[in-house]
């Protein structure tokens, strides 16, 4: 058994990896911590939990010890001590934050005006977005964990950026997630009678999840590039779906077809990535509470654009799901261990 | 592996109950049916069983020979047939509709407008919830699966009607419901304009549940309990909960403590039910996607009035959870295989 | 024109109040005020009323001079300062919270914690449920705005407990509210993924409006009521909907039409109660942004027991709409002037 | 006051229609009519109206005759042989529907399957998008009311086109509607269980409102535009937020200030487009049951994209509402007469 400690395990994502770990047959939870719930048994923070386990939440320091992998679910600026730490003691380290998702620190100062302090660190560490990094991610005890909407857009675009068959400067990428991923601390915009029956975009061509999209779609093209990025708060729980736009470069005269057999071909060793067929298109609802990604195309013959549609569920596949599938692979687990869960879509 | 099989697989109710057996380590799917979706690849119908299971609706003929279990999933009046077919072939038989609920035929004739057809089936017929009628059910070959209602309903006042703390013409049961509970069926009421943001109550004092309830309450009191039961359909996919009010006798001068206390003990072997301790009160969340059952009592001194608050998730507990229960129960396998499931509060 | 001042004018109660009078053919904001948002334009709190209203938020002193009439929709104990120097300056003041609502100052001791600073003013003040308080209204300047719980409650009873068909030792008020109910004050149990797609019960009968509801039972029962009063939290923005259920006398062999008949007669001066046929059952969106109460009523023969199903819009009928309804009494216009407004059902 | 007739008043934006007008100062109600509900009194279809009017739906012919204005909110196909009847008659006609949208025959013929019956009828014919063809409109008798998602994207473009500062084709509109925007009738996808919680993209790039935006956007810019549309199924009942992305020229080197101001002046006489300022995003919230179009603008200047950012309630401005307003125009009454509502943000 892996034994698991997770950092921040009150918060939206780290009660979905608690729920995850204790159902996860390979994986025994030896410790957990919270800031604000410090000494709480975290059955009484989510009463869901209630009978399933039954763990007060401790400090950092006193669980540290008994782990082999620890997971962080921690506001930005929080994860580099605690990756020392691990580093030190040869504990797995899995980060849900943002702290080591960025390769160029110039872009973590700009983005979340913050210093790297162990810059070693961030060398050892690896982007853990499951399907393009297998093989590195299994060499590493580093892990940065994608953030929700990069998952989402970067799944969508790999194929298509990967063969060059896009004008890379035409990327439009509209996100629309749930609420749940403005995470669990009080906003006015998460005031229910605020969000209920209404929608809106938010930190339009501004949100800090830009650089972290155009860093992996760079990587996939070979080269730089900027997209325009737009999120919207939807009423909903879970699930983000992203409408990605871009243009099919000139001389690529592909049919739909090609593009969706490009697609299967791409991810035919991710079972977790479920290419629709022609014609269907993802609904969030279809991948709720699971590590799928759906993703739908469309060809417009008459713009010579491409439409193609991916869906997640941003505590899941966003988040937690992912989290564990990275360690799986870290562990040499088979990737899907404790993670084959078929999508409650009602 | 237990062989199973779904009559009526494309409804809420046998779609949840695929997504449970595909996932239950004991049991492989060998056929399903649908009349709606006959031919049809169930993943069609519902893409989130995409990759997950692929397998065509046949008929009820074409699939009873390979089963061990037949599970039924179909309005009132159409299992009988398919009971008797199962009882001559050896088949264990699960109804999750009305028809072997009532043990008292005129009872099935004034709700429901029908005669039996087969009384000896219904003689061999077990009511099967789970926690009430657990030794009687590992007997049984043919088992009712309880309403939704009667399910929250009856696990919230069993263990004061066993102890005669209360007044038997005083119940009233004020149960909420979300949306799926009215079945995959069209109708203006559940489309989504109509029921959004709204709550209403509706067959106040006529559903057909009220009989089913009244059977199990009146077992339990040992003498004839007639109640009230008004149902809301409350703008949520799952969830029932039921607020269930009834005064304690007059000479029971009896403490929330004990109560409690009483609850813990009635339901001490039976870990799917949940006793919450006082202060605490359930809520549909807390229980969604899972076989849970959370119970919350309050008593008020001023008025000697028990508020009994019990919630289920309506597809688990109140229909394919414990359907799956039952079979456990049926086939001897520990009464949670396949049904370890915490609740996605979220 | 009639010059408003609106103390509080920033909260949901306040800002439905500013998008009434508005719109009221006989009124004249003149001043609002906030304590969160102090000098700030409302229609920068709230972008909906954006080209509608343009108005700072000054403090209380600054407007009260220019008022012939002060509503306050502030949190309980604020505002007896307020009544005592409107009543001063001979300005007409509408409470739209609790401090004048409970008749007897040890029930306004006991729920709420407080003393009453200035008992004279409690003596010239008036309880503004109109449909039954109408005369007085019209005579008082004081006026106490009921809770949105009350309303529901003691409109759906007042005509039963008046011609005493009733049981008053047997009545339950099983209610269900949008979370608007609540405020726009942030709380874990307001925010969105906490109470999206799901229901609880809160406050099981320790809820401040018992009292108030007594209080009004009482006086229309001509003896003291003992009530339960459970409200629940339901997944919308706006309504309540109260299921209130009552045993009646057994020497009272009335049949649902005579009681259907009763109601329509006990309300046919009043536009605003809508008293359903027999059949038809209220949901909260048909009442939705309107000052209707729609009642309806089922008679179980079997159980000699009435249900009354009543809906109102909590922020209109059971908050704002209702103070405009007080204010029209009292400056002698026409009841409906400014509110007669079609609900919105979608 | 305007003799009013309503075809198809038992739909969603027939029952909008009604609602507005019922409560509207120089207008009377003289007929109804519904396939559907054909003799039936209207407030038994739609409770909310119970008490604000009874009518029974009526026949076409017999309404006709009574009325200065007839409304016709009906599937496409149904509108000429009513118009031409009104047109004989000197009725005006008002036509929610979309068969007087597409001024280029061959474009109705290829996105809706038939040809035009009345050809000069269409050459009388207005399309009655208020804001930009105010003029026209006043003098026309047979409008064609604006689609829902053509409304809020023409809206969103006018100036930028108007001003040729943008490249026409680089324009993509990601629009996002409620579900009442799929009718009243029956379908799986507008079932509660299958929308709530959920977004999806549908008719991606083949949605019948293609031919009437680019329609729009081609005579504001003077040359055919091509665009993407691809509309969303979003968890809420009203309201429609239409995201547009479009490349700023290369030679044009504007800053976002002069943008917005760009706005304000073109819409400077349109009091119904409220154009935000700098750093202010609309929400389909602050529109509801309202005729306003809120407009956002947002400069990318790192891609050099404009994001416009356009939110209507699609049953009021999207429908009824401006279809009252195009009613005020062609009777010479002040534009917003009837239309003054506030949009209740909660």
């Amino acid at each position: 058994m892996i034994k698991a400690g997770i950092v921040g395990a009150t918060g939206y994502a780290g009660e979905e990896l608690v729920r995850i770990l204790v159902m996860h047959s390979e994986v025994e939870i030896v410790g957990i911590t919270s800031n604000s719930f410090a000494g709480e048994d975290i059955s009484k923070v989510y009463p869901n939990l209630n009978g399933c386990i039954n763990m007060k939440c401790e400090s950092f320091e006193e669980i540290v010890g008994k782990c082999d992998v620890i997971f962080a679910a921690l506001p930005h600026g929080l994860s580099e001590d605690i990756a020392l730490e691990c580093d030190k003691k040869g504990v797995v380290f899995i980060d849900l934050g943002a702290d080591f998702r960025l390769t160029t620190e110039e872009d973590y100062k700009q983005w979340y005006g913050l210093d790297y302090k162990y810059k070693e660190l961030h060398e050892k560490s690896q982007y853990g977005l499951c399907e393009i990094h297998k093989e590195a991610i299994k060499k590493s005890k580093v892990i940065a964990n994608p953030g929700c909407y990069p998952t989402s857009i970067t799944l969508g675009l790999a194929p298509v950026l990967k063969n060059k068959l896009i004008d890379i400067k035409s990327i439009i990428a509209d996100s629309k997630s749930g609420v749940t991923g403005s995470g669990r601390g009080l906003s006015l915009g998460a005031h229910y009678p605020e969000c209920n029956d209404s929608i809106k975009a938010y930190k339009v061509a501004s949100h800090r999840h830009v650089p972290e999209i155009e860093q992996e779609l760079s990587n996939l093209a070979g080269e730089k590039v900027m997209i325009n990025f737009t999120p919207h708060l939807t009423p909903m729980n879970r699930g983000i779906l992203s409408t990605i736009y871009c243009n099919v470069l000139d001389d690529k005269a592909v049919k739909l077809e090609e593009i969706i057999n490009l697609y299967k071909e791409f991810y035919k060793n991710n079972k977790f990535v479920r290419v629709l067929e022609a014609g269907s298109l993802p609904e969030t609802k279809n991948v709720r509470c699971s590590n799928y990604c759906d993703i739908g195309i469309v060809l417009d013959e008459r713009t010579n654009r491409l439409i193609i549609v991916s869906a997640i569920d941003n505590l899941f596949k966003g988040a937690a799901g992912q989290a564990v599938q990275n360690m799986n692979l870290v562990f040499g687990l088979p990737e899907d261990t404790g993670l084959k869960y078929i999508p409650s879509s009602l």
